[in-house]
């Protein structure tokens, strides 16, 4: 059924039963109260205080809709906490530290209360991970299960990592391993919030962004901002072990160039500092951090480099919200 | 059909057509870049500078949602509008500043890209009006038609004006007139921005709320909120003349007591004050602001006071997104 969550968190009152005053009561209850936050859920807006002046705030949005983020029938704190963790890892590559996060919720009346708390207790559990309160949001009717999800971050004054520095020479490199998310990761991911916070602090990306669409078209995101080309060597990929269990006919490499939902951050280093970097990372992180390539001029484009030497280009696409094509051009 | 807008808007190339990162660009290029936005549309996440210390943040939410807060068919423009308007109601129910804007769009794919463009230029123009600036959002394919919006604005420290501040004594006032905003009224109406920065500055109200539920309920909201009741003088109420055009066999007195989305400011001044507010008021707008009742002390509940002197005891709801109900009990 659309807007159902899994069995077992659908019994009990519903929406509708409740109403939204006291369903707004029951999650703000849940929630408790957060140093810096002076008003939260339950007035016209949620009130904060940032401590400190000197910095730059970070603001991002994300949705989480049934059928598209999520299958019907999935765990609804799941669903929360892939909503937070998508919020929490746009911020992370910004090199942002996350701050507080708001969550419109839009559900058939039939949903039951005990799923919606679920969603707010998976949002606040990854959130308070990393620092983040849920101060506020709003509750809606509607036929399609949608969460919208708002998160505010800080950075010191014009230090947030963007996708448009990358230059030429520059090392590319990404966190962790990439594709067949669809397996589950797109819902356990670790949003890579410690790590985006150290690279930027300490100040070795010239470009970041997180694997949301899937590595190509998110590398294509950073070349198109930056204005430059990329060679990969595919031998470099880090390929997931859940992009070789799929069995699919497509290659597990193939997964990891274009899969989407890995929330691992890519990332460039300017040559010069590459060497001294991945000794950092590795004094650092025990999470995998691989080069997969370098910043070239030229029009944006991807150039991948196949073992054996021989290059094809790519105009790579990955995962298109309204289109859903992959692109290959000869 | 469910998904779409007035007939004109939906020709052109749709969101499918265009692609994400074309409707993006595109979308980017009609909002232009402002002070104090660093980082606009197209990275991660936005960046923005809040020049100034001393000021807490006000962080709100809201949605418009195909058949629930218009029909299929709305102008797209008029929907954008709607949108942002709400967001900034909120923003002036505290007495915020408005600062920022970002709007998730989740739409079928099959969307038309100049229905999407009519929407964001719904949202600049009433967002510029009051001195906000879109800087971001997300768009996602669904099949319903959704706007979620996030605003923020900012307030001197410890100054924004709550729902939880009215004591008994308190003199009840509304901005402008109410009900039959089903007319049109739901999607022209004007936030009240510089009301609601004027009183705060002025420091004339100790409780405030946007009516956006309807009168009853969201004097409700501040009855709940700062834990008393209240007396209304039914023959005070300022009926809207739509409300009288209405004819559907509701009195046009229980349309403005009941219907939602005036957008009005509902708030309360300190009995000592209240003459002094209500001349210092008419030198200031031209909008008309009524005194429509009385704080008292007593369990949470309205006192309507009819004009022969009776009272009745109501226990209002208004509109609950969830129930629909309107309660009254005897």
């Amino acid at each position: 059924m659309s807007g159902s969550f899994r069995g077992e968190e659908v019994t009990g009152e519903t929406l509708r039963q409740l109403g939204e005053i006291e369903v707004i009561r029951r999650l703000a209850r849940g929630l408790g109260q957060a140093v810096n936050v002076l008003v939260g859920i339950g007035d016209d807006a949620a009130v904060v205080r940032s401590e400190d002046d000197g910095h730059d705030l970070v603001l991002t949005t994300d949705a989480v809709i049934e059928g598209i983020h999520f299958a019907a029938g999935a765990r609804s704190a799941a669903v929360g906490r892939k909503l937070a963790g998508r919020l929490l890892s746009d911020l992370a590559a910004m090199g942002a530290e996350p701050l507080w996060i708001l969550c419109n919720v839009a559900a058939p009346a039939r949903t039951s209360f005990r799923a919606l708390k679920q969603v707010y207790a998976g949002m606040k559990r990854i959130a308070a991970r990393f620092g983040a309160h849920i101060v506020g949001g709003d509750l809606s009717r509607a036929d399609e299960l949608h969460l919208h999800g708002f998160a505010v971050g800080r950075v010191p004054h014009r230090r947030a990592v963007t996708r448009s520095g990358a230059r030429a020479g520059d090392a590319v490199f990404v966190t962790g391993t990439l594709g067949g998310s669809i397996l589950g990761g797109h819902l356990r991911f670790t949003p890579r919030v410690k790590e985006g916070l150290w690279l930027r602090k300490s100040g070795w990306p010239s470009a970041m962004i997180d694997v949301s669409d899937g590595l190509l078209r998110d590398l294509g995101h950073i070349l198109r901002s930056s204005r430059c080309a990329a060679e990969i060597e595919l031998r470099k990929i880090p390929v997931s072990s859940a992009a070789r269990m799929l069995g699919d006919g497509v290659s597990p490499l193939d997964h990891a160039l274009r899969d989407g939902e890995d929330f691992e951050l890519l990332f460039t280093v300017p040559a010069g500092k590459a060497e001294q970097f991945i000794r950092s990372w590795k004094d650092t992180f025990r999470l995998r951090c691989t080069r997969i390539g370098t910043i070239r001029s030229g029009p944006v484009s991807i150039n991948l480099k196949e073992a054996g030497g021989s290059l094809s280009r790519i105009y790579g696409l990955g995962y298109d919200h309204f289109s859903c094509r992959v692109g290959k051009r000869p």
